[in-house]
């Protein structure tokens, strides 16, 4: 398959990229470098089956030859760099978005959307399951990322329903590994270098919110399947006869864990003598987020395999080197 | 002022150029007329201070001389007519609106935005404050208009808040009068045509759903106070420090009605012979919906005047016409 990634520079669009070359497809990877970086991917330039496109989508792509798939990962997704580029995190994931389902339409091509567990906001309900409609604040700082991503989501299925574009959904939970950029503003990357660093440890709030971390190769693997996968193939969904494939799809590691926590088992890790210092908790912060991964496990035939302890590892290495 | 008004064809719209005509301001007046009509606008082409121009604001719109305010109003606005028009309705709800929002910044014009009561969606809380967050299904049919409206919302703040942008943000709850359309599709046309043409009145669900219905003079008063009004004057909001004039406004009737109560009411004024015919309720249909009104009294010293009665006789009568 000859599949267009959008945001393929960027921490997750790279492992995708890696990941569906060593699969034998071609790939296009369109990015403006605006969070993500040309050395994420200097290591597939010289791989023919590989082109990169300097590109803002939010502007608009023209594609020559065949696409067989379009991969939207295009996005500023941490909060630091949401919040630095609120107008072009709202752009690529309205109008990107919509110029990326045009491009699908154009080609009858397959359409996979990056979507987010931040649709659930600060969520009432523990674990989500993909039919909670969420709690999300449309006007506050936050509203830059969870809009774009609600919109986005919305305008997949007006194309899935309008249009017959086969479209695919992935909510993504806390995702960490290698690539990560160290100045990225997540809580693993910052902890882990705070810690080599010798550095307070930054906690918002009192550490008590919980989140859950998928280690960056299960989520591809996650995400791999539910692009490949054939449409009217696959269990039911376990949500109602209409939650087919083409409807959104939680991937990410039910393992729930406190902030404080993580903190702790990163310091033990790294061996760092660092403190945990405690900060204010930022506008919107959810105070908890964990998957119901039901309906990956029946669909897809997935679940994470790497444990916390171990992606750790892997990570520590990564950001020592 | 020299004020744009996108979506002036339509029936708000038609009503809010009018009212804005007569206080002796310049109207520019953008439609692609998709569910507008140019019939609306015919008593207005007369007058100098009134200008259309045939234009989708998705594509962009380029404005000759001054602009002082830009009043977005733009959308399809009656569930059939976003759910025939689902892409269309998604697309000027976020690019529309971006584009709005680009020339109110490259004037520095004042900036105002019909926003609804479908941001908060199938509501868990009653009345609606405009702190509540909203429930709304982000993938559902009727997400193309709510989540449309939602990052309308989101990127308005988000140019308020990167840029300074004068905002505005009226989340405007159901409205009748003069002027709707007849196969709009909303509950007051729908009865008072079906009502006159002795057809029986169609009610979803069992009837006992609430909505609020303000009249269009009382809901185009509170819009034109809120359009007028000085940043920095006004009573505090009442919902903290931060809910200035530029965080959204409720504006609509407090009167909560249920809908077969609605029904009963327009038969017996219209002195009709029809039967009420129960539907099965449509996806994702609110439940109930009433407006607190509190901050839109206390900033814009604003409620409605006409009742219920007053204004259904008046709506009937141009019906009858």
């Amino acid at each position: 398959m000859r599949i267009v990634v959008t945001g393929g520079a960027g921490f997750l669009g790279r492992h995708f990229c890696e990941r569906i070359l060593s699969l034998g497809h071609e790939v296009l990877c369109l990015d403006n470098l605006l969070t993500g970086r040309r050395e994420n991917i200097t290591a597939f330039e010289e791989n023919p089956a590989f082109r990169f496109v300097s590109q803002d989508v939010s502007a608009g792509a023209h594609i020559e030859g065949k696409v067989d798939a379009v991969v939207h990962m295009a996005c500023p997704a941490s909060p630091p760099d949401y919040l630095r580029y609120p107008i072009q995190t709202l752009e690529v994931g309205t109008i990107g978005t919509r110029n990326m389902l045009e491009l699908a339409r154009t080609h009858r091509a397959r359409f996979l959307l990056a979507s987010t567990s931040e649709v659930y906001g600060d969520p009432k309900v523990n674990p989500q399951t993909e039919d909670y409609w969420g709690n999300v604040n449309p006007i506050g700082p936050r509203s830059v990322y969870d809009e774009a991503k609600r919109a986005s989501e919305a305008l997949t299925m007006a194309y899935h329903r309008k249009h017959g574009i086969d479209t695919r959904i992935a909510r993504i939970f806390n995702t960490y590994g290698p690539w990560m950029r160290a100045n990225d503003g997540r809580v693993v990357s910052n902890f882990i270098v705070q810690a080599l660093q010798g550095k307070d440890l930054t906690v918002y709030g009192d550490g008590s919110q919980t989140r859950s971390f998928c280690y960056v190769s299960d989520l591809i693997e996650g995400l791999v399947r539910l692009l490949l996968m054939e449409a009217g193939t696959g269990a039911a969904g376990g949500l109602g006869e209409e939650w087919g494939i083409n409807y959104p799809i939680n991937l990410g590691n039910p393992r729930e864990e406190k902030i404080a926590d993580i903190a702790r088992i990163i310091l033990k890790m790294t061996g760092s003598s660092s403190q945990v210092r405690f900060h204010p908790l930022p506008a919107d912060d959810p105070k908890l987020r964990c998957p119901d991964i039901s309906r990956a496990r029946r669909f897809l035939g997935w679940e994470p395999k790497v444990s916390l302890e171990e992606g750790l590892a892997r990570t520590i290495e990564y950001f020592r080197d």
